[in-house]
């Protein structure tokens, strides 16, 4: 997500109930600040929130952090959380760089509607590039569980494609998920505009021992 | 592909150069009907033959075996081919026996807009059902290759799923093969009918080691 820069993003961060403004300090042990041992899972490029505090709300035994590069972005997503969550988190961090917070404590990673980055040279700013998915064996606890879901179609050939070769087995896939009556899911921001505008949603579990 | 009986069949398949009657006996030589070593290709489904055809006349340099449950349709098939083509066969035979006619001689399999059994009960016919691929274990030569096309949405998502469970990697994966300009492409002739009807065209590439 890009946006306009948000002037006093440090000082909103800095008073949010959510945002953890020193989180190499919780490496190996952010169960202490859910003050239970539930499974964590991630969300990066959480962009506004709406899907990781719904995902939180719906779910309250599991703890849910999402992480966000843009301090601006991430600001904005803190302003929309009013209710009292205790087992949500918030981070401003680089996906790339996620083993310097986290040891092997995460259970499940959601990708949700992340820059496709078409061009080919791009690739590996992917968030399903090889070299994330090397960062993120770092940080998976156990088993691994990368759900993706995205709108661009290049995008969802190149995970498929990179997580297969990487040894993630498909557990699930969905290449029409908004005509998915069984489905029981939760939206982002972006996923309720995309279908608006009828695009296509795809969307994947893959799995890796 | 579902037809009407044709009366004559067997005389047909009989009097065909391409097709082979007796497959059971060069089980393991099959090379021996080339009289070269090249790779043997082999369509499951090869329907009315077009698709095996032309790649046999592409592709002078790989053997092509075209595989056909029904007589009926082979019959009509055999029909069709006016060109001499000496690195095609075909033969009418079971895709769940293919083990009993080949031992590991074959380098690539094509399914091209194979029955999508779309009753969950019938999982087990779809020819990406792990029953299958275990037959084709036993005659892939050495590197596993499986190239899919469909039109059918939910076949291909069973696929992707199916095959990365049983330790393929996708090596390629066109969600809209129809839209694809790169793509150097021989059409089946349902894929040139569910063209015209504007269906999505699905195209995958897999391959286990």
């Amino acid at each position: 997500m890009r946006l306009r820069n948000v002037k006093n993003k440090e000082q909103i961060l800095n008073n949010s109930n959510y945002v953890i403004n020193n989180p190499k300090e919780y490496k190996g042990k952010w169960y202490t600040l859910f003050n239970n041992k539930n499974a964590i899972h991630l969300e990066i490029g959480t962009g506004k929130c709406k899907f990781i505090k719904d995902m939180a709300l719906k779910y309250p035994n599991i703890n849910f952090i999402g992480v966000e590069k843009s301090q601006s972005v991430l600001a904005l997503g803190t302003k929309t959380i009013e209710e009292h969550i205790p087992n949500l988190r918030l981070i401003s961090y680089d996906a790339l760089k996620l083993d310097e917070i986290f040891e092997k404590e995460i259970d499940t990673i959601y990708l949700n509607f992340s820059d496709p980055w078409p061009k080919k040279r791009c690739a590996k700013r992917r968030l399903t590039h090889e070299n994330f998915l090397k960062v993120y064996d770092k940080i998976f606890k156990d088993k691994k569980i990368i759900i993706q879901k995205t709108d661009n179609m290049h995008l969802f050939e190149f995970s498929i494609i990179s997580l297969s070769n990487y040894g993630y087995a498909l557990k699930d896939i969905k290449l029409d998920l908004q005509n998915d009556e069984n489905s029981d899911n939760i939206m982002t921001e972006y996923e309720i505009k995309f279908r608006e505008k009828g695009n296509n949603i795809y969307k994947l579990i893959a799995e890796k021992k």
